[in-house]
């Protein structure tokens, strides 16, 4: 990429933003289509905003193929908040299950038990490879409200690359996959789904956007302590606007799915990260150099963790990676080591770039 | 202003920011301070936008003279997100007190009605001026765990121009203040405060941030079923990192302190809000043909409605209006008529256009 003059960004969220998204924004923000103000700047009752939100909106839609009988909702929150909010509007008060695959499976089981009798149906917890449980082993409860997974776990780099088939599974209950680090890496098979929800700061844009994505017959059960300004049916009801909404965030995240289609939607970016994941699990399984400890069917391509075999050496592959523009390849603290998110906005030259690192840092340190 | 080429946007929020802090915005985006990544990129744990947050926080502190023993807090969910937050974490479930002063006083009482036992200790509802109730007649309750007032109803441009002091009063109950929409126009006296917030949306930045100021003694007492990522003390033990905060807006909003101190700070802020306001209330109040239906003294030097009283004419008004340049003065759809919004970022000039409109239009319709 002789043309490119920015390193690349493999943070874990906030994360890499196309660089025609940022120009655009840039472009705009004093004056949004000659109307003379900026986004920031706007009434999010007025025509403008409005018709920023509807077109965010409907991409959304035809980009997740999101079927009617589905409502797409704009909150604010992020993940953590919606690890509260999902079980205020969808618990009942009654049995919640989970299956727990990593950091932030954990954190939402944390959430949900202060409104719901939670269990825990299923874990990889003690597991030496991370692998997905087997979903003909889960534990489902016949009453439960819905069953919660986290369809990739950022920290821990575990994916589901299929969703589990509750009814097939001999439950009702509805699915609700917490999806915020691999939206819109991969289609979503709405015929499984109850509830999806994603903090846009790892996929689509700035952090303070979450975006739900529900199924008609989940709305109206909220809890009464829910606020109103996260009670799913309210928020419908006044079409993300009951109280004032996250605009930039909704206008960024706006580009962001203008970005995609430019780019060839959703397909394109399911081959891009097929690609790119293969290219980087295939350099780290090539040598014992470096590790990933995830079990290869469960493998997440968003986010890759790795460990240096060496730790002590791990300051000077994070020093000579920022050098070579390489940069945010450092691990989460509660796991250490390294981890690399090659999100949408993450083209294959970064991911090239980078093993060619790996490579170049072997050879000098091996 | 004859090197302006933007509107004045009198929007009440989402609302103007600075052309200054929208150009280094825009200049900054696709790489902050050469860093090589720009700020909607950033990790919220990086060196980088934790500097970002820091300089944020100690300019809030020092533009508003906050003293030790307030902590400062950055959160999401905006106004009508903390009106549930509040109660959340300061009722204890038990007796809250609300002096009802227009829209965002009711609302909060609503929000408030679902975790604690709410009184309306004083209203100004049914009476012809809007006007403040004084003090001395408020029915406080002993043993509320706090009195909260919208201390600028953004809406009925209804103001609190002094605090009440509650010890005087009689009651240790703690003050709470919505001062959403005018935060950083004038002092805030913290010796009569245990709690301030405001949304960023209407006088410091974009949508998506709410600022809290709260007293130390007044963490720790959140309910049961507070979400973690707007439980106070975990949220203030976190320096505001618990969860991913909305991090472009807390660099707008810290832009926007750093564009404040360079002209002047909250001492200039407050003399320009008194002459703005002036100037528009007395045109208003030297002709029939406009009405402001507040009582002098509670008049908003922030939000300043406004009646024709032929309202046959609105549609005109606002067309001209939008021909000079002046945007966004349709009042709101729960009062109607007109609204101009006057926070910080509007300039003198534009309120001398406003005002130099409102004579043109009498002359030719009156």
């Amino acid at each position: 990429m002789t043309d490119r003059t920015r390193p690349y960004n493999f943070a874990p969220g906030p994360a890499a933003i196309p660089d025609e998204v940022l120009r655009e924004a840039a472009a705009e923000m004093l004056d949004w289509h000659g109307c003379g103000v900026g986004v920031m700047e706007m009434s999010h009752r007025g025509k403008e905003f409005m018709q920023i939100a509807a077109e965010a909106e409907a991409d959304l839609r035809e980009l997740l193929a999101v079927p009617a009988g589905f409502r797409i909702l704009f909150l604010q929150g992020g993940g953590l908040g919606e690890n509260a909010i999902v079980p205020m509007n969808l618990s009942r008060g009654g049995q919640v299950d989970f299956v727990q695959t990593g950091s932030w499976s954990k954190k939402s089981i944390a959430e949900a038990r202060r409104y719901a009798d939670v269990a825990v149906v299923a874990t990889n917890s003690g597991s030496a490879d991370s692998a997905i449980p087997d979903p003909s082993t889960w534990a489902l409860r016949k009453g439960a409200s819905y069953l919660h997974i986290c369809s990739n776990e950022t920290i821990d780099g575990v994916e589901f690359h299929a969703l589990p088939d509750l009814a097939a599974l001999g439950t009702d209950a509805p699915l609700v996959i917490d999806c915020s680090s691999h939206i819109l890496s991969r289609p979503i098979d709405w015929s499984r789904v109850g509830l999806a929800f994603a903090g846009a700061q790892k996929n689509v844009g700035p952090a303070g956007l979450t975006m739900v994505i529900v199924r008609d017959d989940l709305l109206g059960h909220a809890l009464p302590i829910t606020p109103s300004a996260f009670d799913y049916r309210i928020v419908a009801d006044n079409g993300s606007m009951f109280n004032t909404p996250p605009t930039w965030a909704i206008y960024v995240a706006g580009l962001t799915f203008k970005w995609i289609k430019a780019n060839g939607g959703v397909a394109a970016m399911d081959a891009r990260a097929a690609e790119k994941s293969a290219l980087l699990y295939e350099a780290l399984d090539a040598t014992g150099f470096y590790v990933n400890r995830v079990a290869a069917a469960s493998r997440s391509r968003m986010n890759v963790p790795f460990w240096l075999r060496d730790e002590s050496l791990n300051d000077a592959f994070l020093a000579g990676a920022k050098e070579r523009g390489l940069l945010a390849l450092k691990g989460h603290k509660s796991v250490g080591g390294m981890r690399a998110s090659i999100y949408n906005a993450m083209p294959v030259a970064g991911v090239r770039a980078l093993v060619a690192w790996l490579q170049e840092f072997e050879k000098t340190h091996g």
